[in-house]
């Protein structure tokens, strides 16, 4: 993309309106626009990185066999008078009528859709297990919505839901997430620590909520050293048995006495919530009556498992946790580019002949490229790049390539390598595919 | 996918509810749930066709050099009340108030956040001609919502919306969308027909509207027949003037006497609206005080377009133009798994294994594959395969395997070829890459 003929609405001031670095960053990069108090409209590079994010659990969750269903916002307020529900969320429920005065609500959760198809359609115990989920928008109506598209109104959210014969089953089912969200949070590049959870509105008597370590998160986390580091292990068998019976704790919850491991082991850090999952038993399938006939023949209700992760929150945690003090640092598999090309003498025809030709190179090996073509002295467009924070930075200068060189910069470490115009695409080609 | 792990809720009897062929077979092939009058899950099954469906307007519409947002589904009544809309879709608006007894509705379209982006970021002609578009969900709260996904009221929309500096630009960027709606409509598989058409409560006056040729379709369409022709053409170069100066028209605005072409060539079909474009003028960036700074300096008010496409209708409309007596013929391009493959001996070890080989070969390939390997009857298989419509099918039994061969039948010509696994392998992947 050439930013000549982008959307690219980067700020220099530091809106007031916004608290943490988050929401500042996300503004002064143009990646959202505010239209009322926590609802937010995602302008173009915004949505890329959302839709990244998005991915990520989307190919993750597919591995496991889950599958992807959308299920309607609007959503009849009987169901979740059946439920049980219709007031578990008090205020936070968007509540409408339609044309003809009946009530519905805006979803914030899926239990009772996805007990709706257990209902309708699984009838024998060789249905199971099935897993469904949906990356779709939700609302909350928080009372005083804040920090940007961390605590908004109407947000994206991965919901997951388990159907499972048995309550071992069921476990099993929730280990599986488990493990798949470790390799999600790993392949965005965060570190991730799951801790023991209440259940609230939800249900269940199992649960797990999953944060990720940034110095501005908004709890702390006790953990023994072993949990971080098996998360991080960059091989793909997670142990998740040894993950589930490590020590971690919110500050909240934690209890030094109930910690038996080596005290020097203990560590303390900040951490954001961008996931929360459950076991939640039968609590929807008996409530709604959706039995299936088991191996015996017998009717059963099913147990059920919810597994959520806020995919517009965690764009703003992922820059709580990656950033510095010239503006975002994108983890690579998340960036909205992987390569930013600034063109540092705009005029000159043979800065445009090189960037012209990295640029459709690396385009054509598949890799997003932001070509900063823009009519602007060079110390804006330094500025611009280093606040969107792509990966990889290749600034071509008129003195440079009359030495035959471009400089390629890693955005994250600073490190700046001076390569010829073909040995910095190959560098790259090799770095990023 | 394995379909004994899939989740594909097939119905044998016709349901009593379903007025038209694609919502009977959207709910005979386990498309869709209906969860009160209008609104529907969108299961496994129909939730990739949408997903087809969206990422073909997506790419499309990409190259044209449109960027991609998401606004918000809940916006603030008062927004509308300055564009003068409050009340343009009567009773269709869906209303709420949120906590704090704010107006809000749900948006059925996005003028109004379009506009807002240019007020608040586009200040100088330089920033023009931009176009802005989402895939995103949509609210109408139709009377009589009927048809299924043709006529629900939640439903998934493209909407377009184009920003330029005069009229002259306005109508090239119309011309450019109507460019990529013909080759989006050919890639889909159908014949389009583009009619001109009344502009309703979004304003304007220029309209046309998108109707895909279907026997069962609402509308009546007069049209030369130099234009589907030229729609169809299999080249790339859409010659859009042509297409904009050839006679169509909607049966309500037919007149006979209009048609100066040879009436030899003047046709009659049924068609089912599935886009509607509509240039806007200045409508919305006057009232909301959207102004530039042209090249001479003035504040000028840019001219709009808007440009729609019925996402989830078109699921509904492409089952319309593509059925047969035994079920959906999904063209290529949109169709939930390219490949089904039957095995109609389930328990014979040998069919076993060439399906097996076949399903991870297509796979490897990059070829969505659905593998029947449940402990059916051949003949339920078959009849499921042919319901839901995959373009190729492979059928593997004991009889042929024993003579090695399998056999590979195109769902639409119903055209048998006896071939080798690995011949079968082979023609598919010329077929299909």
């Amino acid at each position: 993309m050439r930013l000549s003929q982008y959307f690219l609405p980067t700020l220099k001031e530091v809106p007031t309106e916004a608290q943490i670095t988050s929401h500042r960053l996300m503004l002064r990069a143009g990646m959202i626009q505010q239209i009322a108090s926590g609802i937010y409209t995602w302008l173009p590079l915004g949505l890329r990185v959302l839709q990244n994010v998005a991915d990520i659990i989307r190919q993750e969750f597919n591995q496991t066999g889950a599958l992807e269903i959308i299920a309607p916002t609007i959503q009849p307020t009987d169901i979740w008078r059946e439920s049980g529900r219709d007031n578990a969320y008090g205020e936070e429920t968007l509540r409408m009528q339609d044309r003809h005065k009946r009530d519905y609500l805006y979803a914030p959760t899926a239990e009772e859709m996805v007990t709706l198809i257990a209902r309708d359609y699984l009838k024998s115990y060789r249905d199971l297990p099935k897993t469904f989920y949906q990356i779709h928008w939700k609302f909350r109506d928080e009372i005083r919505p804040r920090f940007g598209v961390m605590r908004g109104r109407e947000f994206l959210m991965k919901d997951g839901y388990s159907i499972d014969l048995s309550e071992d089953d069921a476990k099993q089912s929730y280990l599986k997430v488990m493990h798949s969200y470790i390799k999600i949070f790993r392949k965005m590049g965060l570190t991730a620590v799951p801790v023991k959870a209440d259940t609230g509105p939800i249900g269940g008597d199992l649960s797990h909520e999953f944060h990720i370590v940034a110095q501005t998160g908004e709890s702390g986390l006790y953990y023994d050293k072993r949990l971080t580091d098996l998360m991080q292990a960059p091989h793909d068998q997670v142990d998740v048995d040894a993950i589930m019976n490590i020590y971690a704790a919110s500050d909240d919850l934690h209890n030094p006495d109930t910690y038996h491991g080596d005290t020097s082991l203990l560590e303390y850090a900040r951490g954001i919530e961008v996931g929360h999952i459950f076991y939640l038993g039968t609590k929807y399938t008996e409530v709604l009556k959706a039995t299936i006939t088991d191996a015996s023949g017998n009717q059963i209700a099913p147990h059920m498992g919810c597994y959520g992760i806020g995919v517009s929150r965690l764009v703003g945690a992922i820059i709580e946790a990656c950033h510095d003090d010239k503006g975002i640092v994108w983890p690579v598999n998340v960036a909205p580019y992987k390569v930013g090309i600034i063109n540092i003498n705009n005029d000159n025809t043979d800065t445009q002949q090189i960037c012209g030709h990295i640029y459709q190179m690396l385009t054509q090996q598949n890799i997003s490229v932001l070509y900063d073509d823009r009519d602007l002295r060079g110390g804006a467009k330094f500025a611009d790049m280093d606040l969107i924070g792509l990966p990889w930075q290749i600034r071509v200068g008129q003195k440079g390539v009359a030495k035959g060189i471009v400089e390629v910069v890693n955005r994250k470490s600073g490190d700046m390598q001076e390569l010829s115009a073909d040995q910095a695409i190959s560098f790259l080609n090799t770095a990023l595919n």
